[in-house]
């Protein structure tokens, strides 16, 4: 009897055909429990994704999954479609948070190619996807558009008609939807007086806490996304690897930091949308994570609401009052973990 | 004031009377929260046990407890009367998963002396017991026999009359209970077009991909079952026993090598019944878990529903591909961990 | 643009005013997810607390959550405004536990300052506040007083006027509520049949089991109950401090030895008020955990329910069955970690 070929070895870059959808499995249901999770695992203290009754008065319809959880789940059912032969994780652009996620909602996924572009060195080559989650209803609940460096299966294929999609370097204000109604703020139980008015723009915050990640503490909230990429679970097979030891995955250190963020801006809790991100250098277990934000832009969203365009920097085991970034030529700091760029929902002075 | 008694010293060899049933402490409720906490803790990616749509639509109520989950749960409950003074657990058989268990569902847990032999050493025994889970209905979720080898509490006891139970090497198709309806299989959300007419008797599936288990992991894992047994937690008792380190509960290898044959059994996601099983040899805190499984035999249950008879084989460190198993003598290859031989549905081809 | 001054520098010892009331953020949704979590992180076997069928049996409205669990959300909240500047956390007093906290519920904490002392070294002065947690209809189910050692901001600030308040030592029997109707307690299900009548004042029981603690471990309960305080998690920062590496929260050590006293004490599982608490060493991450009860005095409640006033100590990497406590000057033995006095109900004879 000959071995079974029924695991699945992945797509590499050949199978990434414009315009189709690739569906990923496996749908998720959310529920308190992945919520209590990830509270547990990254210290999310933001008081609308932390009480019910908190949420409510923000215009929230109740205890809801945080945007970025959303995110990792709806990114975490890709990975076996999309990155299991991926070289690299380029970029992520124009993400967009819908509608709030609930317990008992059940997010599926999909992908729809809408680029691709062979590298010089004729080994690999970018592909880039918009992925989508939707719930139990159908209605689209996240949405970003994510480039990825993937292996050819075969050197000698025919290099495919390149396409680069057009993506924008931020989301505009105006394309900023599922913002609450927000005049009934409960400031005295949020952590901070601070409003929409407060911030300016070019605002440093040192988030001064920091947070140590341990192998368990990753490889148990990968796990709670589905997202099973190799790289962070398997240590005897990444001793032969670069690094020679498991990666965490980048989504860790977004959730990490921006929990981090809760000291400075304890009112921003909500994310609209995500702009841009990269994982500028890996996170090993063991290493500190250490989080400033800047303030990059803000809009006027309602008469209660606004929204601050942040700058999101975790840096490795350094001090973040140091707002350690790039050099003069524009690379970043070898300490930079994540450069993280986005959206979020902010109550106006009253 | 004397010290008191009232520590549980367990049971020993002379305690198992044939015929006697245990009735074991606590009763648990399981949750949503377990259910988080089992896919964040083992990778458990089965699309039924995953989403409650797709569970409605695999004919099981709702989210439901994976089965492996539930026989944990219940095995947990067991230990302090049947194994806090085991030597080796030798074998499972005859295992049934009869309901599905539903979040909110109490479990209780009872085992019944069905066989004592006492070793030639004098000093030791070998009890059989059938341990059985309850819901909060009295109804049967979950039964399975047992049998370990246990100390004397005074090598100058008298031996017991010697009841060995009869016991099958497999579940009959027969006795499979508890498929249900598979027509309306959502095969677009699962992972894979496979089905029950795809599996060949004999086929090898090497499931690739690899898991590194912490210390930390096994034992949030082995507490959220409830299972006590001292070598699990005590690193300071431990550096006096023969391995001088925590042992991993081998349910944990079970739960972990099950979720990572999702890679090639992605629609069999249902256990209906354990036929067998051995811990081969002990897992560690840092070792790696993969997992390759062979079809053993099949069994048409309905129009819609087959079962197929597996065997799942966890090694250690190990290149899964390799169907790395046992020596010409029958003896298991040392870098094996698991032998599993149990029963899944799947759907059938229409 | 200057440096943003929005992150939470933490209250010094001048900026609490007697009389004044702080309320804390965040407040938080306790949910199934929570005490699954509990579960997983302390291994908690109280029946009542792990089963809804036995919870109502017992008295209680359904599976709620643990009192000491609740304390330590309640705890967690008051950190970043009593404690962020602290140099010790010097005791409790007078804790009550008014109200079961069931899922669903969502607890809010605040602290009015009932106490200060300036220390003669000019530096530092000690806080008493009391806290009180109360749910979303405003009812009160915890409260207790603490106290803290804390740096002033500048040793040149004048010393406040001085108020030492008045405590009791116990929690007096009548003052316990709280405590429900026991008569038909599920004893086949606890573990155990000893009731208020089998324990002798003066009686020490040994809980044999030991529990090993991973950093990965620690940080996730303490982030469960949105406790921050960073000597728990900046592993980079905390380097440079006298003990060198990260500190576990002093209630992980609550709660893990509480759970280890099932194993002698199944029937006392519902906490009805803390006497006194005292951490009297650190516990580090590789530590193991053992502990160690003794009955101080005993109280009848009811015809039905009777309480125990307890001792729970715990130690560190030591036979917990040599009682190890204190020296004949009165000092507690260096493998003492926790020194712990507590009231537990327990059902009477019938």
């Amino acid at each position: 009897m000959a071995t079974s070929t029924k695991s699945n070895p992945g797509n590499f870059f050949e199978d990434f055909k414009p315009g189709e959808t690739l569906i990923h499995a496996t749908p998720q249901t959310v529920t308190e429990g992945d919520i209590a999770l990830y509270r547990a695992l990254t210290g999310n203290r933001y008081a609308q994704y932390s009480s019910a009754e908190f949420a409510k008065a923000a215009g929230l319809p109740g205890l809801c999954v945080d945007p970025l959880h959303a995110f990792h789940i709806v990114f975490g059912k890709t990975v076996p479609d999309i990155s299991l032969n991926a070289v690299a994780n380029l970029g992520y652009a124009d993400g967009r948070i819908l509608r709030p996620v609930e317990p008992g909602d059940t997010l599926r996924a999909s992908s729809e190619v809408i680029g691709v572009k062979e590298n010089s060195n004729g080994k690999t080559g970018v592909v880039w996807v918009r992925t989508k989650g939707v719930n139990q209803r159908g209605e689209e609940v996240i949405t970003y558009v994510r480039w990825v460096m993937i292996n050819k299966r075969d050197a000698a294929s025919p290099a495919p008609e390149e396409i680069v999609p057009s993506l924008p370097s931020a989301v505009a204000p105006a394309d900023l939807t599922g913002f609450p109604e927000m005049k009934s703020w409960p400031f005295a139980q949020s952590g901070s007086r601070h409003v929409f008015e407060d911030y300016e723009v070019g605002e440093k915050i040192n988030h001064v806490d920091g947070m140590t990640v341990e192998e368990a503490e990753h490889q148990i909230a990968t796990r709670l996304y589905q997202n099973t990429a190799k790289v962070h679970f398997d240590a005897h097979g990444q001793k032969a690897s670069r690094f020679g030891k498991r990666l965490i995955y980048g989504g860790v250190v977004i959730s990490i930091a921006r929990s981090l963020a809760f000291n400075g801006l304890e009112n921003a809790g909500q994310i609209l949308a995500i702009n841009a991100g990269t994982h500028v250098n890996p996170l090993f277990a063991g290493d500190t994570i250490y989080a400033w934000s800047e303030v990059l832009t803000k809009a006027e969203l309602s008469e209660t609401c606004g929204a601050l365009r942040l700058r999101l920097v975790a840096v490795k085991d350094a001090d973040p009052g140091a707002f350690i970034y790039k050099d003069e030529a524009g690379k970043h700091d070898p300490r930079v973990l994540l450069d993280f760029d986005y959206w979020a929902a902010i109550p106006r002075a009253r």
